[in-house]
């Protein structure tokens, strides 16, 4: 390995292909993957006069030698973020019923704590329900036309949903043996037109698949429309990792709602107010407040937290939670009952494939019962999309309650973060 | 321990005791907590019948013995990311100058690959300009008044910056070593007005101290002024872990411009395109299509990939990812050069406090040089704000060459996914 | 009149009573009419010891005698909007094809000026095309279900087109000689659910019947779900009269696209200024500035004038200048050329009912070959649509002309406003 | 005459230069213009084959002998629009106190009759209250700098408010005798800096003031930075007749805030309802169907029908209803009263200049009493802008009053459109 050092040092081999140079001496991928992570940690080090002991110890091998890939590039260890968990939380969903232990990775001091009271209050009233309303992953592709009317005739005829449209659902599916085509919205600007392509992808995020399946049925319609030209795999239509509107209205990944019905003494005997205060908070934070600080999908007081938490825990692509901690959090009296819930439209998440294949993230998906492939495809990725509304819905629900106190978000936080 | 087990499993003793019950048997935090954790993963592998090594062994201790605190509650070990590098990258900022290697973590084949050639761009291109335009963590308290016209008095009186204000400040910072009360902004909205307090927190992202230090302020006002109530330490102006308008025009953590002038010809041999194919492009899709989306910050290809995965590399505040993924990035001709930059209103970031002291992070922030409080209070986290910008900026660069080439994108996840 | 002015004066009659009281002793509605507003401007005249000769000499009839109506209530006179016109506009759209003078209605000194240079700009070029996209007046009720798994049930009920939908389409035009309807699309939020209708209405705005004709789906909806309530006929996600995102993205009342295609030296000798600088203030303006500033729809330099000055020179619903003003401006080179046009997602109008047959309305109507009804219903409505698009399109080419200049829009608005 | 309409339609003089022709021969503008309106009309009539009497019949004067100015170009008469009036209106405000009339030029049925019930209800409860929190009118050009630290040089400079400030001051003021310049307020992005002058104008709406006073400003900014270059005098920040959320957050014109406290019995008489169900329906619809429609300022029910009929009564620019109709509207419950009111964060208006001197609308701001100068500069334009407000308020009460009875609103617009 010495001698590769020294050729790293030097430059005469690349930092990025020393996965392949020890492969072709080993023959063994993973023992390829650790020996590359281990030089370049070295190589940091001796940059830096530093030791990353941690990086090292925790390194994670990410290769697949089934599909004979290195995984993710230029590797160097593994990142920790510390793993707790709340719970269990008694769902009643369309696709998970029972009661669940959530793994939690989290940096930030009073999140458990927090959650976990959501949870007692959750489960107290009963447990939450959970319903799926949408399942889909988008992919815009923008494609270019030679004026305004063939923008509009190309949109039409698409949207007519008749020989075109099959043809190119045909297409998009071909080389997929899971994921289907559900829809093609055309969006015209001008012309240029934005084909958001909706499809369901089993139990993977399925942006990668469809990326490709999308391009598929653009080369077919290119056949057909020779002045159409594809001027880029997406445009922002999609809409992935940033937080946007389409995503609230059309819903992309899974649209979740949730709702739990709690009786007025359990609300008092937890957070030492009233219903009613709850409520008023509800409307003058995530109504009000959010109306007037300018959001898309920001109605929530802090689903955030629980989905990065899952969503690292989990595996799955931390840039997502840009969109999908988008939430609007619902709450009402009826019955002399507080009815609390929220609406999660865009839930991007997976239990096979990037990330849900790795340690630590696969034993959390096993906590919650559905790692890898669901039973029906798809079934596994709705079960977590679930649980995920129902924990964040939790979670809400226990920061309006603290919140309604006044002074106690400052406190909690700083007596746990300080040891009381 | 297995008698404490048993009465966990029995019910005798909650799991979010365990730390302190075994604390007060041994003296030491560190010790309770890493068994503790060991208890209740051994709790999660009896009530589920599988076994979690990884987890496990991936435990990361997060109590602090100086200051005597457990830490994350409710513990099982450690989630890991895959942490691999890419750069080094050239930066020429207000409070960062050099080349620095960028610690990512990341579940996403591509990511590093995608960013280790958008850095190789803007190193040929003489390096990456970053400022700092704006330094403020902001919490808003909601308070409330008798009417309209007494809400309207007590903001007038706020931002008047007279004596009220001062006396509000000096509440505001009693407690504090580093930490400065800026400004008050409020907003009002019928009897009620949210009092937006901008602070600067040093190398802490500075929440926490934020919301103590915005109720002491309060408790101040409300002696001036006894008819005000506070409603809730926040009612969503911040915004915390919310997409909002109110983060990008008043800004939120650091605000951040970057540049980058590229001769035509890198942009020609790296991606095969011209300069005025990526600069249509960043038209078509980062202003007309995010705008056809209905965003309120997603006017850029996809910064929340680097940003997500330096904030977790680093230890940051994962939920924090929702907002301070929010950029506006600009292409532009200029001297037969691409202008090329983003702007990045709210990135919040810390070197000290949460997470950035725990261990994978703390080398990472090695790695970047700024691991812990700067020379400066500030300096360190003023420094990690514009490595992360200007490494979003060099990814976003990249994203949109490769785009612009209408099915590289799909081609090259999979075939990096998949080992060509 | 003098006994009824009495009572009018000591409050024995009701002054909005004053036109059926009138009729009751002539028999007459345009006789009680103009007389009832000449008796309420006397009462005002006494109150407030001024003349209002201005007010009664435009005093415009709004009965209709075939549906005894008294039109508009409370009646006093008219108010008068100076009207010009500017043009004619060489237009081919779907619905228009010719020249056309285009009426303006506007108190801007310097608005007709810039029109008229833009629809001189345009027509140097050969004229503009404009496409219609869209044409669905939406109305939204919204209704209150026991659960979210119940609102999810009628939601997918609907959204089948199945045997319900089909009822409740027969219900809504079942009244109805014209309007059709096209849609149903529901959204979830909790147990709530806002079905937004869209139909087709002819040449007419169509909110009332669009209203009218929800109303009795929903009745019917009621009979087969008798758990669900009506709770409001619309809760805003219509949109009407407010500026909104969905509107954007599904449409309302007309979507209208427009392109026109300017050589290079038509601009050059217009503006004095390279198509290069028009798209680059475009792209700095329309898009960029716009989006710093936070909005939904208003992507453009200013179509709201020619939108505004239309409306009320053809008797369109003022208040809906609020959605119909929204645009998103494209500029672009292609083969030296520029192309230039807007998309207007939301133009709302009508040729007949309202205020498209009081006098003054009905003659620009007829100047612009559109008054009444058209030969297939809804063909005048579109035509309609199609040259406000056209005007406001021009309007916004020649304000980006003349911006890019940098100080003459403040020069030109002074020179006109005061005269040279 | 026959001979300039000979040389009219032989297109040997210009339309545009009719009055200047006239004027030479008559030395009276007010007759020039009456004569070219009317040689435009026969021109459009003879083209169309109709006749236009009503348009004729409407002619408005808009020339100012004084000014030495020819008003409106290409005037051909006049747009009425029915005025009716509602009220009064009891207001007890900054600026306005007692009872009002008001006038209400509208094309649709009901709005006066739903506006005169909301009225009605608010002066039972003893009138509303009304407070002006901003008065300052924005216009912001857009300059091009060298690179990100010269743009960030800049805009801190600006902001620091010394000598650089107060000699733009100086230089915006130099030429007005009542507008102040209050703040610059800077927005950058990349290379390029919105400066967003915000001005106190008097009773003039001040757009074409501001942007001469903002445009000597920047002239003498570039004495000082030679590499500044102003790109534009507007790039949309201002934001002008655009819906944005920069003006909900740092006001437009005027920001107004209105509160009407109703008794329980009142809300249940007049509508038929408990005060609960309106607060729940201003939650549901102005509140979460707004948030999920997707809106910067359109948090309320229609407020756009009442603002959009005064501003055509007093002559204001009826493009910008397009800003002005944003609203907040607010309804809660505090000692069984209802407290009900709206946020208007940006109500443009104007007493003088633009169609506020011309006849009707003169007339209508009689009624009033706010015509022409306050006695304070401002002082009558701040008085229109909260009796607009305060008018908007009661019609929005009485809307959701009229919703929250279902089935309402669809009868009572066909009862009053079609004559019971």
């Amino acid at each position: 390995m010495d001698a590769i050092y020294n050729d790293l040092k030097n430059g005469k081999i690349k930092s990025y292909n020393l996965e392949t140079i020890i492969f072709e001496k080993t023959g063994n991928w993973e023992e390829a993957n650790t020996k590359a992570a281990k030089l370049r940690l070295r190589f940091l080090e001796e940059k830096t006069g530093k030791k990353f002991e941690a990086i090292k110890s925790h390194y994670t091998d990410t290769s697949d030698s089934e599909k004979n890939t290195t995984g993710i590039e230029q590797q160097i260890g593994g990142a920790v973020v510390p793993l707790g968990f709340a719970g269990p939380l008694k769902i009643n969903g369309d696709y998970v019923k029972g009661e669940f232990y959530i793994p939690v990775a989290t940096n930030e001091a009073a999140l458990i704590a927090g959650l976990s009271r959501g949870i007692s209050t959750v489960n107290k009233s009963g447990g939450i329900k959970t319903v799926l309303k949408h399942d889909g992953m988008a992919r815009a592709p923008l494609i270019e036309t030679p004026d305004i009317e063939y923008a509009k005739n190309v949109s039409d005829e698409i949207k007519a949903k008749g020989e075109l449209f099959q043809s190119m659902k045909v297409e998009a599916e071909k080389e997929s043996r899971v994921t289907k085509l559900i829809e093609i919205q055309p969006f015209q600007l001008g012309r240029f037109v934005h084909l958001r392509f909706v499809f369901q992808t089993g139990d993977s995020m399925g942006m990668n698949s469809a990326t490709r399946y999308a391009a598929n049925a653009i080369k077919f319609l290119i056949t057909k429309y020779p002045e159409v030209k594809l001027k880029s795999l997406t445009a922002n239509l999609c809409s992935d990792k940033k937080n946007t509107h389409i995503n609230v209205l059309l819903g992309r990944g899974k649209s979740i709602e949730t709702e739990v019905i709690i009786p007025r003494e359990i609300i008092e005997k937890t957070y030492g107010i009233k219903i009613e205060d709850l409520v008023e908070l509800n409307q003058l934070k995530n109504n009000q407040g959010s109306a007037l600080a300018g959001t898309i999908s920001g109605f929530n007081a802090n689903v955030a937290n629980t989905i990065a938490a899952v969503f690292i825990a989990t595996g799955q692509d931390a840039a997502q939670i840009t969109e999908s901690a988008s939430a609007f959090t619902r709450a009402e009296i009826k019955d002399d009952k507080l009815i609390f819930g929220c609406t999660f439209p865009c839930l991007e998440v997976a239990t096979v494939g990037g990330g849900a294949g790795f340690k630590t993230a696969k034993e959390c998906l096993e906590i919650l019962g559905c790692s890898g492939p669901g039973k029906n495809p798809g079934d596994n990725a709705r079960k977590l999309a679930e649980i995920i509304a129902a924990a964040a819905t939790a979670q809400d629900l226990n920061l309006l309650g603290a919140e309604a106190h006044g002074y106690e978000l400052a406190d909690s936080h700083i007596s746990l973060a300080r040891g009381k």
